[in-house]
């Protein structure tokens, strides 16, 4: 039976390739796509999630758009990563479905009380304004939902600071909120992401698919590859969002610990951070887990694999 | 044309009076309750407000239960000050009415949304945690909302620290996002409520009411009187909710300026502090201001004046 | 018998009125003076204590050195308040006498270890980094200071935040130091000193003196007086240090409470904020005390009069 | 030409064979053992101190009591680690020397007015207030002192906290204070000193060497090795102290990297961590390095080699 997930997004470069993961792996149900500000605003997001539910072909799945900010901090956007438009690179096409008129927070809560306890999982891959919203509106979802994956958070790295990650640092209450609701909570961090590198090889094994997908994500990642290489030194980009549904796909995929884990919201060189207490093993009721490594070989066959398996949707 | 409100309470003995203040006085029209965690927790101030509303034989008013939670930090609750149910002194009735279905933040969401710009003025009494759900789930309710006129906070005095009041301390995200929204905040603090003392006079005004809701609040403040003096030497116990509600039938009876207001979140010894800056004139476009004194006197006769006027209503 | 005192200062116009009062004064015994990083660098305080010396004609009191900078937080000075010289308006003087060889913390710890206990007074009206240091230094002139009276703070108002005052923020660190040291600590803040104006009466009554240090006083009150028009809307500038001095000369001239003081060394709106505790009656053990009213006719006739007693020195 | 440092201590067990190494090593010339509260109260480690001194015969260096005190926070001490004593273990003799009659930031200032510019280097090996002290009294010591190699802080580990290491967390003010003067400054932190483990094999050499000062290093280490099993979980006990001095004796000892360092004194999860900004390249002008990597079998070669050389003293 597939993992029915709800992805949380903020599209991005690699939450659209984790987009088209959920979407074309078969071991991943996508119950609902919702957005929420990060990379650029909620509407070039919430855009961009649209444009990239055409390039795949993405059909029967509610899009509702999430916070138009963080909640307590002043909005910090990314577009020195991810351009101007939050997806810059390939052409967007103009969407062709209509959002859900619910605000992502209750669409989550809708969705999640319409479901059976432990049938939802939440993959956010942004901030985590909606989920931490969603959690405080209606806190009986916090039993039901199966399990929090996000992408976000760093154990001995950062890359918006020196120790705190973006995802985490543009709205550290809400980190707080989500990590210490009480559901279980799987972190895959930079440890791991900064080993989802789109190489060279990756980037060709992803042009051989050969669909309209497949030269969509090559555009993406060619756009990505600068803005890495010209912020940050790396080589090649890390694609860190699909690392998340990955983890979901096949656990095997991320070595994990359990571990104790605190979000920093006061600190002045640590604000944002990812306080994960790896000196002794964790307590038994500790429900958070953290990623440490990935086995990236088999995380990119899967992304290929996902390409082929959509083809070549009617547009 | 009456002031259509919503009192976001959590009754609480001053909450209490606030309510029937509400009720009673026929310039406000109360559209709805909703209850917050904050004196006691959500199961028992959201049964006092429903115990009180029997009292007071308030009938068509929606009731919505809120938060059980602040929004990052752990709960505080007052039991020193309002005992163990919230609300002791008087027998609490059993309540007559049910609940509205749907969370208090949402509750906001949809009243606000549903009647004109401008119509609903907010009335908080608790702590911020419903408030600041509302204007993050559905931001397009800011503009929407004609004030925001709130108890809490104070310029020049401190009650559960030197520097803090309760209902912001409990909660100083939820304070700082209802603050900083960009609507119109009143703050109604200590600076005022500190004013609004249940002296023997006041309360022989009240017993001569005669009436059984005027039996009640003689009990509330009774045991008010006993806590405060207990734990804060008061000779005379603050009756802090119902002035903000009192503002808002005359104005007059509380001082106030514009002026900048934030919210302490991170000091050691001034966490929630409603940092007022009164060093200046606010500039133009400041939107919050706060009050700093009350005319006691005339602010009690629109208590007894609203009792007189729920007289002994059929239980 | 005269009170023996150090001055820690950073003239700094009010800081230069103190330190006639000091000398002018004959129940006050000056038995050195010291300066702090403050109104001004360390260079141009220091040059200007001893240009006020020449100008009043000290002799016999030793001169010291003190921190140029505070303890952990960066440099920050008044220039919009006092000038590019940090004593700007009157012409100063070449200084005549040479400093003591010793950094002032270590002047101030030989001066207490070689006196009796209970012998000597500090009076900082400055940033308190000397005194910090001094204290952590040598911590046995801790039991044998006999009190520290600082201008310094506010309970109720700030200067340089909406809660904070210039001496206090610019070292945070250093008056958690000093006023949890264990010393009797006198706090004279704002509250007081913002009814130490100098109005027309006064600079008339100064003028009247006749002499050269009273026409440099005049010089600095008009400078004075200038700046806090412009930078603070006052029409009078309040003149802050030289009340610590009157307070030693007849504590009848300050209202003071004993009361818990904490530095807020961590607050976001709140950084040096000096939080008095005045909810309830202090402790028996408390040791710190702060000024809330000022007797200030009776403060400006001992002015004049250090200043009348001072007359016209020979240059 | 040896290496002139002043070892700045708070014995405890590191510390002692710290003391040993530098005493013991031909290429150290010991001018000086300050004393600091930290492991134990300032009188213990004192005691302890010159204790060791006795153990190893060390005559003609200076000895100073520092800070009895952080400078701004309350005293925090090991006894778990290192016992009541703060040396549990052996049999402690009765100290021979006498102390130095200047508090320890005095005599640094003094020892490095008195010599070369870039002669005397400071090892610091506890917490770090009497250096920030000593630098904050006499900021002309700065660009005197050749440079700063502390054990302390951590890039990927803590031991006080998840993100903390002892000697910072106890005083991060003055860490704050030392990392940032100026001065060349290389930590030696968790990350190598827990390649310091005492291993069976290092036992068993040391007490091959059969001396008592080896006898005392061994009946140290036993003790040692047991607070650690029992409160860090380590099978053998990371012997942090004397890991500084090795590195001034063979800098090929530890692999260090140049890196922007900041100390963080308010975060909630991360006080007293020492961030460091490994992302990128340190700027051309840092002056802050941090050891990442030990070469422990030279590294402990050069401890028994002291102790050989160290001999019988007598006593
Ligand atoms: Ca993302
Ligand atoms: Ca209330
Ligand atoms: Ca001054
Ligand atoms: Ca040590």
């Amino acid at each position: 039976m597939p993992t029915k997930i709800i992805l949380d997004c903020d599209p991005g470069h690699d939450d659209a390739v984790a987009l088209l993961l959920a979407w074309g792996n078969p071991d991943i149900e996508l119950v609902g796509v919702t957005t929420v500000v990060g990379n650029q605003t909620i509407d070039k997001v919430t855009r961009n999630a649209l444009s990239v539910a055409r390039v795949a072909g993405i059909v029967g799945v509610p899009f509702a758009r999430g916070a138009e900010r963080p909640l307590v901090r002043p909005i910090e956007t990314a577009g020195a990563i991810h351009g101007e438009s939050g997806l810059d690179g390939p052409v967007l096409p103009e969407p062709t479905i209509a959002l859900d008129a619910r605000p992502a927070a209750q669409f989550i809560v809708d969705t999640v009380m319409a479901s059976e306890p432990g049938e939802i999982t939440l993959v956010p891959t942004g901030g985590l304004t909606n989920i931490a919203l969603a959690a405080r509106l209606e806190p009986r979802i916090i039993p039901r939902v199966k399990e929090v994956v996000l992408m976000g958070g760093g154990v001995h790295v950062g890359n918006w600071s020196a120790t705190s990650e973006f995802n985490i640092v543009i709205d550290p209450e809400a980190a707080a909120i989500v990590f210490g609701a009480g559901w279980p909570v799987t972190m895959i961090g930079l440890d791991v992401t900064h080993q989802a590198l789109a190489t060279d090889e990756v980037v060709a094994a992803i042009a051989a698919v050969g669909t309209a997908p497949a030269r969509f994500v090559g555009e993406l990642m060619e756009f990505f590859a600068h803005a890495y290489r010209d912020t940050q030194g790396f080589d090649h980009p890390p694609v860190h969002d699909p690392v998340a549904v990955a983890y979901l796909i096949d656990r095997s995929l991320v070595r994990t610990v359990a571990a104790p884990i605190e979000i920093e919201r006061r600190g002045e060189f640590t604000l944002g951070m990812t306080v994960v207490d790896l000196r002794a093993a964790a307590p038994d009721d500790c429900v958070t887990r953290v990623g440490l490594d990935l086995d990236a070989d088999r995380f990119w066959a899967l992304v290929v694999d996902a390409l082929t398996r959509i083809g070549d949707p009617e547009r």
